[in-house]
């Protein structure tokens, strides 16, 4: 037996069966759902149903210096859980527990692996809901929203996830288990660590458990709007405008034509193709109808051709479905770019231009009422073909930091963006940002050469 | 001249008369509001106009391992910028430009030394508010309550300092220059710095320029309401309910009778003396009536002896004036205790037991809303007194921790919480804060031995 195996056999008497190394089993988690591809072989994959598994199997990785990729339900979609030749990969999605939900003091605390609606349904039970939504809330997990700062759909009026996390455990690079936060609404005690880890996309610790915000349930069911527009630049005006208004609504989201198109096509529901863009959102509350329309008045005095309540959900839905209609289609190649909301015309001017200087046509998805964009492109699977539309992503992204936006607004960095840091981040910003992973992780062994 | 001379020449040369040494005048920048005294002599006081000049402070103070405190208005309550004997001060008062606001964006570029009611009052003109409130808010500075996180009257309904930061400009310890966060609604490029330096009390570098994000103006005036119960515990069991209900207060304090008592002998008003507690609070909005009538509604049912809209704001007005008023009568040895709302009644019921047992009247004023309470005692200036008076503290502060609670909810830790970090935090979290400290701060300048 070389050292390696020896190596292998102390950690499988550690963990047990909770350790796996059958390759037919261990493929389906050396994933995400980026374009990045794994080739190569991992030491195996750690099925945590503990922080203790989770601490031991970091201790061993710390020792022996061994990269470890960490993963919940691989729905990312920068590379951030992309297994490593020789690594280790630690699951959490045996960690699905809700450990307790609070009405009183409106908190959860849950395991990372629990899929973020089944925390939403829970919540709901106490006639309380959990406000973070990114699309994939059906599918992806509390603690991966956590470590990536997912946003989504509901933002515009919740903030984002980490506006949303009280108190976390996380187990550290050596296996050191470390409690960060409180469970009160205020605490300053120590720097803010519970901030530091979330979106630090598995390169700081690895989460075990959180204690998470609920929010009241709004009263009365939500009301949804429409508006068409000639074209994204229109409606974005108009966007910048609802945003500042009194309406506040809870989601505010912008497609353009082609997205509407194909999601029409591969999950069919009876949309309306709009010439240029569709705008669509719900208001919340006692005043949802009241604000709705003013959100409609809006759109019309801007050049909305069309603008109306809904009869029911059914768009917002249609909206959610648009990133695997246009994986579907294979509209893969993606970019997640943030403006300042008053920017939002100059941007969507700005993409048209670029799409049409590189003659490739661009699918556009934006959280609009955020200033955060999603445009996505389809690329022949070739070498030549990826590096266009890279070229293409490359030329909207530096389009965004023009405009004082940024590279990435909720998916993350991982691997995928890596090349973009330095476009955003100055020499002495990276510096900080590396000296705190070498501080928290000295043999680089957690998610490595990613995110920062 | 001896070196140290000779140092300080070389300071003078790059700062002119940004550099005081005048005794009188460095005097008055020694202490702050708390009850840490200065003896000893500094070096001198830098009263920087421009980030350059705190570059170039940090700069020569790194060089040579000089201790530095950084201070906005010295309003702080912990002694976060008292002076060190041999030290170095940097006053950031000079640099109290606003320097511009952006309404479509809601955000506002200041300078930190900007008081931040006048911070407020300029977002009014745009039909905007900056929703961080501490009860300080027109004496102190928008860079003093970011770098302690500070709270305030309206966290309950806007969440804290730290909710409304989106990009600071911060000199590190040696002097570089280091800027964090973005512009836009969301933003996960690398570890969330700016959330790393709001509340780090000084400990890590000197913000010298912040975005923040304001919010627009709610409709109407507000609702100002009232309600007497005849304990702190009852009424504490009522915020429980108020804050989990549809109502939504903006404010929703709760005062003591002795400490309405003080308020009303110090700054008389004409203010009604409860049996023995005052809840007070405001709604905002279009159905700010609704929620306050909702709010003496639960006040009723729980007890309250008398509950009622107020004519105007004064009752908040006064509420603001209780630290003076607290102070002014020798009640100045105070704690700044947290615990998750639940458990309101039970700590102040636990609160009154403690006062019983050390024989010491306590007056009390909460954030109730959010569960943070700040107790004060009076205390003879005598080393048996003083320590009289913090052992009684100490019992607060350990109940609280007792009822999942924090040993600080905004006032920060600073010199005088120094000692009570342990019992909040265990050895992990404890190593991985210092950790940072030294990783940014190596050679521990920056507001050395307080805060972590």
């Amino acid at each position: 037996m070389d050292t390696k195996n020896a190596d292998l056999a102390a950690l499988r008497d550690a963990l047990g069966e909770r350790l796996v190394t059958e390759a037919t089993i261990v493929n389906g988690y050396e994933n995400d759902s980026s374009r990045a591809v794994f080739t190569g072989a991992t030491l195996g994959l750690v099925l945590a149903e503990t922080a203790d598994d989770v601490s031991l199997a970091l201790a061993w990785a710390h020792e022996r210096g061994i990269p470890v990729s960490i993963r919940g339900a691989g729905t990312g979609l920068v590379g951030g859980a992309k297994a490593y030749d020789g690594g280790l990969i630690v699951s959490l999605e045996r960690m699905n527990q809700i450990v307790s939900v609070s009405p009183d003091d409106r908190l959860a605390v849950v395991q990372p692996g629990v899929i973020t609606a089944e925390l939403d349904a829970a919540a709901h039970e106490h006639g309380l809901f959990f406000p973070p939504d990114p699309a994939s809330a059906r599918t992806s997990t509390v603690g991966g929203n956590i470590a990536t700062n997912a946003g989504g759909l509901r933002c515009v009026a919740h903030g984002v996830t980490s506006d949303w996390v009280s108190a976390l455990t996380v187990v550290l690079a050596d296996g050191r288990i470390l409690r960060t936060g409180a469970l009160t609404r205020k605490n300053v005690v120590g720097y803010d660590l519970t901030r530091l880890f979330v979106g630090s996309e598995g390169t700081l610790g690895v989460i075990v458990e959180a204690a998470v915000r609920l929010e009241s349930l709004p009263e009365g069911d939500p009301v949804t709007f429409w508006a068409e527009f000639d074209g994204l630049a229109e409606a974005g005006a108009a966007v910048t405008e609802i945003v500042n208004s009194p309406a506040r609504p809870e989601v505010l989201e912008l497609l353009d034509a082609l997205t509407v198109q194909i999601i029409e096509d591969v999950f069919p529901s009876g949309m309306r193709i709009p010439a240029g863009a569709l705008l669509v959102g719900q208001t919340v509350g006692s005043d949802a109808a009241k604000h709705a329309e003013t959100i409609l008045d809006i759109s019309r005095r801007l050049g909305a051709s069309a603008a109306q309540i809904a009869a029911d959900d059914s768009l917002v839905e249609a909206r959610r479905m648009s990133n695997p209609a246009l994986s579907a289609r294979g509209l893969k190649v993606s970019c997640d770019v943030g403006v300042p909301v008053s920017a939002l015309a100059e941007v969507f001017t700005g993409i048209a231009a670029i799409a049409e200087r590189h003659g490739i046509e661009v699918a556009s998805v934006a959280h609009a009422g955020d200033g955060n964009l999603h445009c996505k492109v389809a690329a022949p699977d070739t070498p030549a073909g990826l590096a266009q539309a890279d070229a293409l992503i490359d030329d909207i992204t530096r389009l965004a930091l023009s405009l004082n936006g940024t590279i990435t607004g909720e998916h993350g960095i991982g691997l995928v963006k890596h090349h973009e840091l330095p476009w955003q981040l100055d020499e002495v910003a990276l510096d900080v940002q590396r000296a705190i992973k070498r501080t928290l992780d000295p043999r680089d062994i957690l998610t490595p050469g990613r995110a920062v």
